[in-house]
């Protein structure tokens, strides 16, 4: 029967493959890294660059059983490391063995898998504008699996109590919260980095990584980040994975025996960065200033990479691309984008987009002016007056975050309250688009818009209905949808606090509705009902933006795709105001009617419309 | 004999003129204008096209005596007005004749002047980075001939107390103080508007013109105005006239009998300026913003020009290459660039370079961004993003204005004192052309630097080295180099103070080295000395800028042309400052020594270089 011989040779092989497991085992001590670990068939750049780590490794000539074509072989100063280039194409899914020779005997043999991909997964699509990222740091959330709260061989242990401790938050406690999150109106996860970060204080942010293969244990294992990914497609969540290109932590393993002198910036050794960004493009620049941005380390513990060296760049692609293909990814979200060698992580980016066409990429470009933002974005014709294309389809409208600043506390004035929105949007025509711009009200990295605001839940509709609303992708940051403050004044710690309910032995759990208090639910309640909306309107996702001058601190725009209309109104004025729609006829365009979302409320659109103070509207007309 | 035959010629020529002139000066009663008023052989664009004002002028047909090729006749709703284009190819200078009939009968004759050109007028040069501008209001400046002060027919009269009033300044009074101005070190003069400026009150700033071909007589004559470009030409000084092209008077001449309902933008009549200029290029703008902001007026009294309307745009070309040729102006400064129609603005700008490509003009491109500013640059990537191209060769660097509001007194931050500087011109890789942006302390509608650093000399002597040394064409305000105060919050006449000495009534005559104070004197001691040693530095009108990252509130940049080399300190602090000299080796390259032009000192420039607090140097290596 079939059966029965599919059996028969399957236990052959088997009992084949445990032999030889065995017999490598033993002589395999010699390589102690593999990287990629596995890599697959069928991807469109068919060569992958593998390094072999190991004692003297270089010392030995490589090539395949299976006969595949070796590309290229790289060797550096550092005998503990060889790459291996090989040519993939036309290689169905199967595991290859490297043969390791001295004097023409094989001394030991690697086995190295080349596995299926997914169905369709180059066609996998990104993160768009029709998507709500929420935010999250994960030692920060939710505490899942109390177990890997410390774990052995990572130095920094759970301390709860410390600011800058590790809190415990895990990978199961965002699985354990997803139902939550889709609740709420999100539509994707940005969480902040989960790759193993060994340092020896502060790991709790992880982006001074030791190992770019591996989970922190103490968030999970690859598995559970892979399953975090499957739970999310189950509901239509996307996962977006933070990267890091630009360092490593000083404790990651080939910093501590460095392949090449220069995989790193030297100076020797540290130096700081002196962080402006602005040396990437300005002509004027001193080749010194521009040293120390770029080359320069953005703390001590975290060692710059040299991504204009070959073998460091290819390493970070493959480690990138490895993880989009393993764990499903849907989006990264880079890292200090603009402090990167400037052709190295373009190259890295396209290298990326070139694989996936459809992917999302958003870039931290932290900036004060539209078109310095616009240099980092694919396509831009700022870029292009350098004949630069960074290749990054998103990047984040961080003027807009500069301008959400305050307004909301402003009167009407030339250039203050409603008047600082506006002229944020009227330098659109800078970027190449707008759509894939990330709009935010704050993030990990800055002070909590709820402490800026002092839990003014007014100021807090007007800004989400602002950045639900307007065009770009809104990132939503963990908490703020229940009023949570943190002063960055206070310290990083402050804007990171623990998710209430996040822990077992927390004496609120604000993930339940029934918990939450008042306030935390007026906050909650109003994020879930706009963002609910949004997730059904293409006139949001993806409209015409008109917008008129703010008068009396009122901004009024619309979002117009085909045939679907949205009409904004943010009174950020403290009274009542009454508007005349005559002004607003050209997208009116004789509508008498519409529904205001926020409040459930169909509206009259004769004369006149009235708007309460410090209050937004979302009328679907 | 030849010579009396050309007497004999001349004679018989001159007695027919007098008698021709006799007999149309009796039926020409019917042309009560003519504009332009002459016109020139040989220009490039070859047509012209004249003005003929008269009552029910348009009744009549138009031909020459000389059978010169009638391109067009435009008649308008108002039978007032005939414009009549002429093609003037191979025409030699001469006057010609036209004639007005009715019924085959020739009514009356209009003579019509075509000038010979002066020698290389297409060719002339316009102001350059070589250059400084001095920028003086006449009504300000100084009174040369007080006959004129009140003249019969202009309705504001002298009022020396009002400081909205008409002070009597006037040409004469520039003629006056041309050495003193050469003498100061500047090299161009721009002084606001000089033509006919009939309105009730504030008639001193001369932005509201009833007659664009007329000098105001309570300045002088056209032909005074071209005396002064003479008497400039002679002292090596260039002469710039600040044209209008948004906006007249309410009491022009035409304004009052309009060619066409839509000369001017109608409500019909008065609208205000919304003066959001972002609407001019923002992609989200309503077009109800757009068009208030382009066709609103700038004040009631200033009825918005439709240079959408080619008889208009044609009107305001002619008006300002006639006074080109006729004054022989080496440039134009072009008041609210920006608000102008943007398609009219740029046919008008590209006709005159078009006329004379080597010409300038500096448009008041009052904006707070620098890709904004740089979208009104001739040849702007960021117009081209829209695919508008201003062709206007300058622009206003009003972001360097704003960064220098407080700059000088602020201590050391990361965007604060020196890093503002810094942080503008990391954004000229926007502009097409940074040799051609204006760099200014202040002008005729901002607060005085003196005002706002309180007569602080060390202050004034760091931003005018800063002006006068970075790229770009430095624009000094009068009366700044003998450190005049003048309080924006005071209203417009306190920054636009009469210079002591200007009136033969002034106690002081600060144009007189022996009646300045001290402290005025230090002044104008060190804005001569700046601006004279600029003078012959090829290094500052057009070298590279090479500039390096504060430290400390130390501003360090090089200019470097063809081995000629300035090193610039500018030292914000208020201690003493120690500089390290081998960061700025990539320019110093190993150079040992220095002339320092301020204190005249030659300078070691080895290891280190020491600056005094709140002092800057200008070092020629």
């Amino acid at each position: 029967m079939k059966t029965n011989s599919f059996f028969q040779k399957a236990f052959v092989v088997f009992s084949l493959l445990l032999l030889l497991n065995a017999f490598l085992s033993e002589v395999n001590a010699q390589v102690e890294r593999v990287e990629p670990p596995f890599w697959w068939s069928g991807m469109k750049n068919s060569e992958i660059e593998i390094l072999f780590y190991g004692k003297d490794i270089a010392d030995y000539k490589v090539s395949t059983e299976e006969d595949v074509v070796i590309t290229r072989v790289v060797k550096t100063e550092n005998p503990n490391y060889i790459f291996v280039s090989i040519e993939t194409k036309n290689l169905q899914p199967q595991t290859l063995h490297f043969n390791f020779s001295k004097k023409n005997r094989v001394k030991f043999t690697q086995a190295y898998e080349l596995k299926k991909r997914k169905e369709n997964s180059a066609a996998r699509e990104g993160f768009t504008s029709a998507d709500v990222m929420y935010l999250l740091m994960p030692d920060r959330f939710a505490n899942g699996n109390p177990d890997n709260d410390s774990v052995e061989g990572l130095v920094d242990k759970l301390n709860r109590e410390a600011e800058g401790g590790r809190h415990g938050g895990d990978i199961q406690g965002i699985i354990d919260h997803l139902d939550y999150i889709k609740d709420l109106g999100a539509t994707a996860i940005w969480s902040t980095p989960l790759l193993e970060d060994n340092d020896k204080a502060y790991s709790y942010h992880t982006y001074a990584q030791s190992d770019v293969y591996q989970i922190d244990p103490r968030y999970g294992s690859n598995d559970d980040y892979k399953r975090l990914a499957e739970e999310m497609h189950e509901r239509n969540l996307k996962l977006i994975m933070d990267y890091v290109t630009n360092h490593w932590g000083a404790e990651h393993w080939m910093i501590k025996d460095l392949p090449t002198y220069d995989w790193i910036h030297q100076f020797p050794g540290y130096a700081n960065s002196n962080y402006r960004m602005e040396t990437q493009y300005d002509p004027h620049a001193s080749a010194i200033d521009k040293k120390y941005c770029e080359e320069g380390w953005f703390v001590k513990t975290m060692p710059d990479l040299n991504q204009s060296n070959p073998l460091v760049l290819n390493y970070l692609i493959q480690n990138a691309i490895w993880w989009i293909e393993f764990a499903d990814l849907d989006g990264f979200r880079v890292d200090t984008y603009s402090y990167n060698d400037k052709e190295g992580i373009s190259k890295w980016t396209k290298a990326i987009m070139d694989e996936y066409p459809n992917f999302n990429i958003v870039g931290e470009v932290w900036l004060h002016n539209q078109a310095q933002i616009s240099y980092w974005q694919k396509d831009s014709k700022i870029g292009a007056l350098q004949d630069f294309n960074s290749y990054c389809p998103s990047v984040m409208d961080f003027t807009l975050h500069d301008a959400i600043g305050n307004m909301f506390k402003e009167k009407a004035g030339w250039g203050s309250g409603m008047q600082k929105a506006y002229g944020n949007f009227v330098n659109d025509f800078l970027y190449p688009n707008t759509n894939n711009l990330l709009v935010f009200l704050e993030n990990h990295d800055t002070g909590r818009f709820n402490e800026i605001y002092k839990q003014d839940l007014q100021a807090y509709q007007l800004g989400l209905t602002l950045i639900a609303t307007t065009r770009g992708i809104p990132q939503l940051y963990y908490g703020s949808e229940i009023g949570m403050r943190g002063d960055k004044g206070k310290g990083d710690g402050d804007i990171r606090r623990d998710f209430p309910g996040g822990w077992e032995s927390d004496e609120q759990n604000a993930f339940q509705a029934s918990e939450r208090t008042e306030l935390q639910e007026n906050f909650h309640s109003f994020t879930k009902k706009l963002l609910n909306f949004r997730k059904n309107s293409k006139a949001i996702h993806q409209g015409n933006l008109t917008h008129y001058l703010p008068e009396n601190n009122v901004y009024v725009y619309f979002r117009e795709f085909e045939g679907e209309k949205v009409m904004v109104v943010l009174n950020n004025n403290e009274e009542k105001q009454t508007l005349k729609l005559a002004r607003f006829q050209e997208n009116l365009n004789g509508t008498t009617t519409g529904k205001e979302i926020l409040s459930g409320k169909q509206l009259p659109l004769n004369d006149e419309l009235t708007i309460n103070g410090k209050t937004p509207m979302v009328i679907q007309l």
